[in-house]
């Protein structure tokens, strides 16, 4: 039972609540929950680090205590580390996923080897040849988690933060129907900032509007999200993305070339607007993501060509310089050292919010990815969708999504059926239905047996990561 | 335009806001509006009161400007009365409805011709005989309704309150799809009141638990509706209902003729609770509707054993005394004459507070009467289903309803499959499939040949009511 | 491996084809069988007559070797009887399933029973509290089945015979998804019957129409079953089914009292032509079966109203006096003494002509019923439905149904539903799930108390066939 | 109503049967129905050929009747052509359609103009940017179509041959959806010639074994549809696809430029046998077809390479140098001055054999394209799909279809809601929906302006065929 009906609630406030995390040694998503912890005063509990990277755990549990014992941190928090999961889960009552391979054996493979076929992918990580890659390497890991937290903490939420975001969340119901978890992520946030602007620019009692003031209703699937309608308010804010639109018109409006030195995360929202001009629906999740789901923006014989849509590649030599485990300076050292500050502040994250949510305090309604039980009634069954839903003592109860154009749809599906039959590889281990939904992404419009041989490349450079597949009898991989 | 965006917000609060109220002459629902009204200090504005009683409407005008002049009345509201549809819809940005036809001329018969073929209905307002043929009567109306709502004020909401729900909300949609309709019961509230009571008992720490504490999820149709999980703060009250029941055992709990004294709407929930032991769910909507959704508690040969189970039956002269067109007093001439005080309190009902949420004031999360888009992925699409749904800036989103286990789908599809066919019945005129929807009710259960008599008997003696259907050629009607 | 593919086809003649029959020992379908193979002459083989009665499988294998010897016998078929199920199925390519408990065990309670509360059956073994209760003891003999199929012959094709038809072949299917099955029923000839005779009566050039010259289309789920379309050639006979319909006007049409003597098969039609009446499509099932899947027309007083629609109870003594166990005589016995004759004709039946076709010899189009897969889209999917197929070469491949009214629908869901909710109960020993079933039929429109009490009694003077239950933990049992 | 049911049958034959025959002035298809009308012995009538292009239909009426004057014609059929499609369709039993707009004005520039963007079309008349276009065209044709039927024989069965199938036939169900209407493809024969040649020479006993022979299951949409099953009399021939497939390992087997030469018809399967490979099911259209519904084949960067796959490209002058109106000999003059022979013969197509069976004669099973009522449970509700059906007397039962594993479903739902966006487009004349299918494509993978400059290049050269449409409107049109 997750235990909060039995939990002693203590002048008001919840205590003793246990957080495991998985991938503790990761540095953004933790950093985000000991800011966040640190700040909420009416839940108290522990958390335990467990990572494969140990030494990283244990870094963030020192920065953990450390911050904790600050004056203006209200919150009561423990952190330790552990190098055993059963540890991590025992007592759980969340489970923090946040888990990457390392990028110097996975993912500039992800990225460089499809680039040698003509595919250039900005991210990689969710669609596209990497993320199929990627999801084919994740599922037996998240199986793997589910299987635990189904023997050790079957009653614990899950919180999952890890891309490819659709298929984790999957793997985790595939294996464990009845888990309770959900999938997190950021994007759509910058939907809700973009009408914030909308509504301070053109309706004229709103001043000082945040993200948090706008409501918007969405569908779709992680980093193919739809926003199909936002409101301030009373007011229709949709109709004001005529204004924005025929402001940028013509896309694309940038050179070749022009955006070599830009911030791989500056959103210049072109890709959007083109999607928003043809569809009539504006989707949301950044236009790096967005450009990997359909064929056309990265269709170009010259990479920088596609600078003309405001973004550009994400350099391996970006994700290896990142590794955690190859970098030479880490923000905890740094920060424990007293090189760095860390100072309390707004994170522009849920997690702690969604926790508290959960454990009774109060309601929140925000989008989160799930298995669909209906709420997207135009997409199939068991997909991970991503849709609005709220929160409140211990349940998570989807929005029913509006419905989405044909047209629309049809950009959706073959990324659903991916979904589908990945997950049935990865559950498996049968590759060459790997191979299907390899062939199967848009991006990968190459001649069949150009494809058969850069997926047997990928494969064969991290075949560390496939050893729950049948590699023997996966006929793609025969020469 | 539901014109909102463009409405000026003045020292925050929303003026000139404009509501129709359709049977604005009605006494019990009129009386909450202006009680809930005079206590709303952000909204302000005017309420036309339509009735084709146009006195009563105009006492009911009186009265609301009356107490509107009170210091205690926070709210600036103006009431008229008007005897034309076309002005009381004209600039509405809502309309309630809230109407009936004279019990004396319809609803006695509806009740006393049945229980001559010995079918008894503890209400005959929804289901049963006396619903299919009230169904049959209130469709032409409703979609007279939504015509006009179409011509005059497309964009205004329209909120019903009028039984039977599902039929009317259905009927607005069937006529004019684009139409914003809810449809408004207070029956779920008692659930949580049951569930408030749980928690007070059974959870320590809870003191003072109301029933806005209590979080539930609902689905079914109106007036057989089933909680499927209640909350309050973190903590599961599910697994209470089995205290509640057991103390219950065994059922039924009362003799034969015991209840002849008993108010009508005392609500012993034996038939509730009945259903829950064989069925694993809780039904919430009152003994009295409940038991004319199945032909168990009903299927007697004196109506006296239907005390047994608690109830009893609504006595035709009930209906008939208190008809506002044959009683001799009514409430708002005492309340105008100074013999009776009208206090402002609390109505325990919602329609301003889903005012101010549609307006864009604060979002609210309730349960609604609305066309299944999915929300309740079990039933039928288009059948009116009820569910939870938030409520916030011009927009109501369903929450996706639970699954319910087969046996309870069993019990619930002839009522959706009568909906869809009384639908057809009342929007074509074909009165043959108002006879197909009598026959398939559970409670109608005698010989065909006598259905044939009883469904004639009731629509000659209420044939005024029936000028819309093609009854010459309704071969049901032939002899 | 159904291994028609590497038979050896002699002289254009199939060889060794083994055929086993589960309730070899019946009489009445084993007699169809031996005259049916007796004149196949493209296919031979062997049956093997599996039965608890290992002395009535055993005079049916004399038999059938008896009549296997006459000259006219062109089959050339060898029957063994078995006491072993392992060794019937063994190498098996058919098996025919025909079986029945014993009436005077349990048949006769299903029907003596429910009578006394009131509740009158004309048969009693589909549906009705005489339905369940045989639904529930069949579900568990069928799991066997199954398995056994599986284990040993998961090639074969099992045609089953026995009632609750539906019931017993999605329990097939439930235990053993991949079973190729089929249940079959004569109950639909007669509508094929009646339409040859409007050809006859009303087409000018038609003459000696037999059944087999109509085409009909069929949807629905056994002894429930209807109509929707009917032609002899190219000529629609749909409209002619008014010419008879007025003619039979009005309806009822007997005399309480008058159908005493009347043979139980008799088949009148009146109740199928109040259904059409109001319907407007044809139901086909006799009418027997179709009176007990709606309450009407037997919710009578005194059993002998039931007469007013042409038919009457069937008597708990006829079943228990035609017992194979109890009763003195046996056909087939008779008949191996030379006191009765047995002559080769037409059985009416296709039993043969369908293992003709699934061994490739040629098509044929036929009704069967079959898990939905699709083939009738108005209801849900896994139900065991009846429709159109056509039968080829080891396939068997459903036609899809036209859609049914609403008003239809709403008459099928229930028994739809508590398909679902009696093979979970019987997959997983539930008895308080069977009840549950009980209590959603129909007929079954009695106090809920008397409801339990009347289920109480049914499982405990049949406890012997039980035993796959759960009865400790029933609280349907608890007094 | 259709009149085959007050049609008299004199001496065992049909007579009187009028077949009006729009684009009746084609060549190859008015010379199939002359062949096989002068083979039927069993129905008689009249042809009416309505063409734009009188001449050849009174060309082909000539054809007709002097056929029909020769000794081995044992039909009785007049033929006359008019130039009024009132009067061909008056009275008219079955409406043939086979249209084609003119290539030399059309067919070219779908073919020529994405050429110069890098795209290449063996065909071009379904999907890609071709068969976009051809769609666009079509859909207010068969509008017309589909208008004039209903007003003038509403209940004449429609045999549409002309494409994009699909589209046309669900234009002629989207403006009348009581419409009688089938399209028909030989495509589908095809691959019961490639299993007649795999029995032949794996099955021992099979011999001399014909396209009729082979029974086969099919599912999906016209020109990509796909075969589930295959038998000939009881033997399984799907393992035998195996044989062929290591046979032909490794693909693609032809080098670039190898098939300059080869006709366009030759149908090596190569493409076929790929998709088989990798998706485990076999497509069956011809290769030509299959390569232009995924991006892979026809992803090069020198239209020589597509030679690798066993196809080569339709040049547009093949087209235009077969126009009917632009070319100088017509084979149909040639015959009546006796300077080319017509001999009676099996032409292979089956429009008489289906209409025999619908006039009631005796039933077929064969393939239809037809909107999805259910057959194809796993692809939306009213595409168009192609499946099998049972045609007999005035009825078109479709057969139950197989589903497909998930990645071929993700193959064909981008064409699937193709297909929605078309009809859309070219119900409501909205041009930017038309764009919305254009781009969807799978092979319009280019950069979104230029797909724009193409979509504009190809309507602006064919403007005469776009009058239906609001070009004035379309953004997709603005510079």
């Amino acid at each position: 039972m997750f235990d909060v009906q039995h939990r002693e609630v203590q002048n008001g406030s919840i205590e003793d609540v246990h957080i495991a995390y998985i991938g503790g040694g990761s540095e953004a998503w933790a950093h985000v929950l000991i800011n966040d912890l640190a700040q909420c005063a009416d839940v108290a509990g522990r958390v335990t680090l467990y990572d494969i990277n140990t030494w990283a755990a244990e870094l963030n549990a020192d920065l953990g205590n450390h911050v904790m014992e600050r004056d203006e941190a209200v919150g009561e928090w423990s952190f330790t580390a552990t190098e055993d999961l059963e540890t991590a889960l025992t007592n759980a009552d969340f489970v923090i996923c946040s888990v990457q391979d390392p990028p110097e054996d996975t993912f500039r493979y992800d990225l460089e080897l499809p680039a040698k076929y003509g595919i250039y992918q900005p991210v990689g990580d969710t669609v596209g040849p990497g993320g199929v890659v990627r999801s084919l390497r994740a599922i037996p890991q998240y199986r793997d988690i589910a299987a635990a937290v189904e023997r050790i903490c079957p009653e614990a939420w899950v919180i999952n933060y890890t891309n490819p975001m659709a298929i984790c969340t999957r793997a985790l119901y595939a294996t464990f129907p009845g888990i309770k978890a959900i999938g997190l992520c950021h994007e759509v946030f910058k939907g809700q900032r973009l009408f914030a602007g909308l509504a301070e620019e053109y309706v004229s009692e709103a001043t000082a509007v945040t993200q948090d003031d706008i409501a918007i209703d969405i569908t779709g699937i992680n980093h193919f999200t739809w926003i199909t309608s936002a409101r301030w308010r009373g007011h229709d804010l949709y109709p004001l993305l005529e204004n924005e639109r025929s402001e940028r018109t013509p896309l694309p409006r940038f050179e070749p070339g022009s955006r070599t030195d830009a911030g791989l995360y500056t959103d210049e929202m072109d890709v959007t607007f083109d999607l928003f001009d043809r569809y009539g629906v504006l989707p949301v999740a950044g236009d790096r993501h967005l450009a990997e789901f359909v064929p056309w923006y990265l269709d170009v014989d010259d990479p920088d060509e596609i600078h003309r849509w405001g973004i550009r590649l994400t350099p391996p030599s970006y994700r290896v310089e990142r590794s955690y485990t190859t970098r030479e300076t880490h923000r905890s050292e740094d920060i424990l050292a007293g090189d760095r500050s860390f100072e309390l502040g707004s994170s522009g994250e849920e997690v702690v919010a969604i926790m508290r949510s959960l454990l009774g305090l109060e309601p929140l309604v925000t989008h989160v990815n799930l298995p669909n039980r209906g709420q997207v009634p135009d997409l199939a069954r068991e997909t991970v969708v991503e849709t609005n839903a709220i929160i409140s003592g211990d349940t998570v109860t989807p929005h029913l999504a509006d419905p989405l154009p044909p047209a629309i749809r049809g950009l959706l599906q073959p990324h659903v059926r991916n979904q589908e039959t990945l997950i049935e590889s990865g559950m498996t281990g049968d590759l060459d239905l790997g191979f299907r939904a390899f062939r199967n992404d848009p991006l990968v419009s190459i001649q069949p047996d150009q494809a058969a041989c850069l997926f047997r490349e990928l494969v064969e450079t991290q075949q560390a990561y496939f050893e729950s597949y049948d590699l023997e009898n996966a006929t793609v991989l025969e020469r």
